[in-house]
């Protein structure tokens, strides 16, 4: 474990308020040691890197110049607020992050009163932030601040410029703090990246805009109040440089900026003059993602998130052992370019997981016909649906949890014009580390109900690829796959992809007391729950039903004429999930089974690590062996 | 029924193609006939009459301009194509537009291969032809325009931004109209709209823009190939003006206008210079909402779809029947107001919709108390979380088809949080005319998943109030409550609102041979259905939920017990809904009753009258006597 050294300055922070009572020729030694103390504890306990490192003077800003947790700090994307987690409270238990029973990976308002609001998926913060601000003047809490920290990756999701359209609609104090690094998770997409690069070159005109407000201010020229009758700045300047308006100002926000958001005195020194003026803002601050630890600082990418790693080297620590199975992601973007080296009409689209779903591959081998859509679900979805409407075969690959964000477009867009593409589900079922916002669980049951969808999850990496070849080609309409984070099951997976006919389940087992019909890489638990129970002589069928949509009616006539109890296993939420899609198929059909479903329980679940996670909720492979005995031997 | 004269050029045209051949001083004269017959059919048949008046020239326009269907019109939202309907093969089925088996109220790309991409929900437009338009670049097909039209209430979508910011990421040849009427259905919300205002008063320069371009297109300064090598004409101007570039260039999106989008003659002058531009771009015009019929030109909101109206007096033709029921949205309207006066913590939001859900009374009476974000579900819903998070009591409203939009936001910002706010999803159920896009059918599904949920549909309008007070007053987490589009069951709503238990259901008659349980007005079919056979000796006992989740588990329990007969009847999907809630009760509690299911079966239902579509999916009170009958009686 990671201790501080006593003779450290950040020993002495427990809260922000120490903090405070710094004199600021302290600071830097403050972000030094903070900054040390992130790369310590990650190399050992792996984390989000080069977010956090990119935020430490930024962070020290906020807590110096702001009240907090009076004043209120919305993160957007958790993975920058590391620095802020250790500051609030949580610096002895920093070493916990993303374990079971640890600090969450995310800010958490249910872990500290300094964590305003959920932080998992991005682009919230504007809105969330708004939200709060215009609360506080209907409360008549005037002194009441309200900062939202926003990446330029979540930036080009759609609900922060919602958001941005509307933070001047309405009387609020919000701060915006545009946080640019020229990078989302992989690089920077689309015009508003373009855009900020040219903002900065016209640097000068905005540093003039800000020293002739300072000089304004102190000839007292103007005050703070929004309708000043003295001279209202926004207006008066623009028409003394007759220049227009840039973009956020056009969205009547004031803009300040870009200022070097490693110059810890600077920023505050800005966040001091523009905190009382009333009316949105928002402030652009230049960060290098890694800053301060040489290989992150080179490859972003690569150090997003690097697992354990050698402080003194900088060298990453990666296990590679023979003959171990790939992860799922890595099958499926091999795999994309083998069919895209088939047919020309296949393309891939990721919003802004290219190396987190492996699309890389395909934009290495194909770069024209590979996208990169930026943090935009929605987008990459109705984009996808443009596309296979004039012919092409779209791969739309997005993180369950993240298609939460375009559940309209794929019953809008794709499924009412029953368009053919392949939607893979990256990142299905629970996820681990990455906790409650981040858990794939809600997409059988939220995906189910919508009309011409076939939906499908393969046992293991052949029946992944099978299943993206039977989209291809035997599809004609969406064909969903889920597939979740990490390993499989196989060393060996480079098979000849045949085609799985949809609607069609497999009998992996037969016998006579029991059936269990389990969907996805969660019948490998099953499996070894069989081998499990094996000597206590109960006689065990297994069906992998690969499709929850359409299911496979023959098969499940014959287990409801054959048998009276019957287990669903699911990696998934258990209400209207797969369980329930065989409850429906059984009252249709006038079979009166006992039926136990096994999935995740109808509560936020935690972060820990998989294996943590079901055996929590009784999805590991002697919970199901308990069920198995409880409901053939009884008791 | 409404017919054109045999000496209207308008009949002369079937297809674009014959619009093609007039020459070009033909086309005022289209336009007034096409005006006039659009006004003539919806004065009988009601539809979007204001919208639909002020695209006449731009459709006329554009299908003069463009070889359509090859080159392809993508709308956003389809209350602006009325015009394109009549011009492309639909004239004479116009009067059928939103009936029963008559041609949809929205582009429909299985209607007509000149509707390009479907146009329920706005601000998909740029999007799905940034898609189109990839595709046939990818294919090789340069000659071919793909054209998006959207409102600038549509353009303040989040998918809109996505779209924008992505539009010049990939070579493609969009051209996005951005049809700019200061008004989305209700008003102009937010930063862009303002920033709209602002282009159009520096419309001078954007004139020079445009004909400086000319200028040096005929002196062949510059060419049209986009990385043309002898001059580049967006810098090239920018430096030569000193202007910095506006909202739109700031995306790298060449910017022309605006223009008076109902000058047919300089449009088709503009659409012709800009057409084989390469590149994206984006031409601003303005229009009027109503344009031609005064009437509506003075009062936009109250024309959005005004119903049967006289088209000569400019009277809408409303039928008041004494002590008739008002609507849901009425009574929704006048007890926020109600709770309102109780409690300052009650706000109110609506995305677009203050009209619709009637809001209105809500802003008439607290104006710092209730928000119209536009366009926006996801943002009301984390605007609306924010504003909880601070103690607040928020009464977000939006349509449930259009909540599909914000199911992340539900799950992330909201439930997980699990903050206090009511979520009223309006035009909940089968919606009618607007059909497959707008049915709220899918809610109830892709909500009971989500935990720490409450979510409750209200028999009648006392219930609907009861609910509103039970969110308010006995809820401490987030609580939905559903209710439907229409008028209600009773002309006197105005109780004294009392609590609804939260997880209590009624039993509103007893019986023996058979259960029916039902949640929402729905319930009222079963009503007539039970006294439609009652002659026929059965016995039958009726429960109302009130609440699908909690469910009444103790109600639910003494029907377990009691019957072995239930049918359960819900106006939504019935994949994963209501009705298998009860079946996972009952599995999970080892009964084993026949459960017969009614709702919405599992595909996308046409539009027409709620009596016909109720019938059509085995809804309404004649299908659910033979359901009881069948169980019963049998065969």
């Amino acid at each position: 474990m990671t201790e501080c050294k006593d003779e450290h300055i950040l020993n002495s922070i427990d809260y922000p308020e120490d903090l405070r009572k710094l004199s600021p020729d302290k600071l830097g030694e403050v972000c030094a040691e903070l900054r040390q103390y992130i790369i310590d504890v990650l190399s050992e306990n792996p984390g989000h890197l080069g977010a956090s490192l990119g935020t430490v003077e930024l962070t020290v800003a906020l807590h110096y110049v702001f009240n907090t947790p009076y004043d209120r700090i919305v993160w957007d994307v958790g993975h920058q607020a590391y620095g802020h987690k250790i500051l609030t409270g949580r610096r002895e238990a920093f070493h916990t992050l993303r374990k079971f029973k640890g600090i969450s990976g995310f800010p958490n308002p249910q872990e500290s009163t300094y964590d305003a609001f959920v932080a998992g998926h991005a682009s919230n913060s504007i809105s969330a932030a708004m939200g709060m601000s215009v609360a506080s003047a209907l409360k008549g809490e005037k002194d009441r601040h309200v900062i939202a920290v926003i990446g330029d990756g979540a930036m080009t999701g759609g609900l922060a410029f919602e958001g941005l359209n509307n933070a001047s609609a309405n009387p609020n104090n919000l701060l915006i703090i545009l946080n640019d690094n020229d990078m989302a998770i992989d690089h920077a997409v689309g015009g508003l990246s373009q855009y900020l690069v040219d903002i900065t070159t016209s640097q000068t005109y905005n540093k003039m805009r800000y020293d002739v407000y300072r000089g304004l201010r102190k000839m007292k020229l103007i005050n703070n109040d929004r309708r000043g009758n003295i001279l209202r700045f926004n207006n008066s300047l623009k028409a003394l440089l007759t220049q227009q308006h840039n973009l956020f100002e056009g969205f009547s926000i004031r803009y300040f900026g870009p200022i070097d958001g490693h110059d810890v005195d600077y920023m505050i020194k800005v966040l001091n003059d523009i905190k009382d003026m009333e009316g949105p803002k928002l402030l652009h601050i230049k960060t290098k993602k890694g800053k301060g630890f040489k290989p992150a600082e080179k490859s972003a990418t690569e150090w997003h998130a690097p697992g354990l790693f050698n402080k003194e080297t900088g060298e990453r620590i990666i296990v590679h052992k023979l003959n171990e199975p790939q992860l799922y992601q890595d099958v499926f973007g091999h795999t994309l370019v083998e069919l895209a080296e088939q047919d020309e009409r296949i393309v891939g689209i990721t919003p802004a997981m290219p190396t987190g779903c492996s699309m890389t591959y395909m934009m290495k081998a194909f770069p024209k016909r590979a996208f990169d859509v930026g943090i935009a679900e929605g987008h990459s979805v109705t984009f996808s649906a443009g596309l296979a409407k004039e012919g092409m075969i779209p791969f739309c690959n997005v993180y369950s949890s993240f298609m939460q964000r375009a559940y309209d477009m794929v019953i809008h867009d794709v499924a009412l014009q029953n368009l053919h593409m392949v939607i893979c589900l990256d990142r299905a079922g629970l996820v681990g580390e990455d906790g409650a916002t981040h858990h794939g669980v809600f997409d059988l049951a939220y995906l189910r109900p919508v009309p011409n969808l076939v939906i499908s999850s393969p046992l293991n990496e052949l029946d992944l690829r099978n299943l993206m070849y039977t989209g291809y080609k035997e599809s004609d309409g969406p064909f969903v796959i889920r597939y979740p984070r990490g390993k499989g099951e196989m060393a060996d997976w480079r098979n000849k992809m045949h085609v799985l006919p949809i609607g069609k389940g497999k009998k992996l087992r037969d016998g006579d007391d029991i059936a269990i019909l389990s969907l996805g890489p969660i019948g490998n638990e099953v499996i070894k729950a069989i081998k499990e129970v094996e000597g206590d002589g109960i006689s065990i069928a297994h069906y992998d039903m690969i499709y929850l949509k359409p299911m496979d009616e023959e098969l499940l006539h014959e287990v409801g004429k054959r048998f009276s109890r019957i287990i669903t296993v699911e990696n998934g939420v258990i209400r209207g999930g797969f369980g329930s899609a065989v409850l429906e198929f059984m009252a249709d059909n006038g079979y009166t089974p006992q039926v136990k479903r096994i999935g995740v329980p109808d509560e936020f679940v935690e972060h820990g690590s998989i294996p943590e996670l079901y055996k929590l909720c009784g999805m590991d492979s002697k919970s199901i062996a308990g069920e198995i005995k409880k409901m053939v031997i009884g008791g």
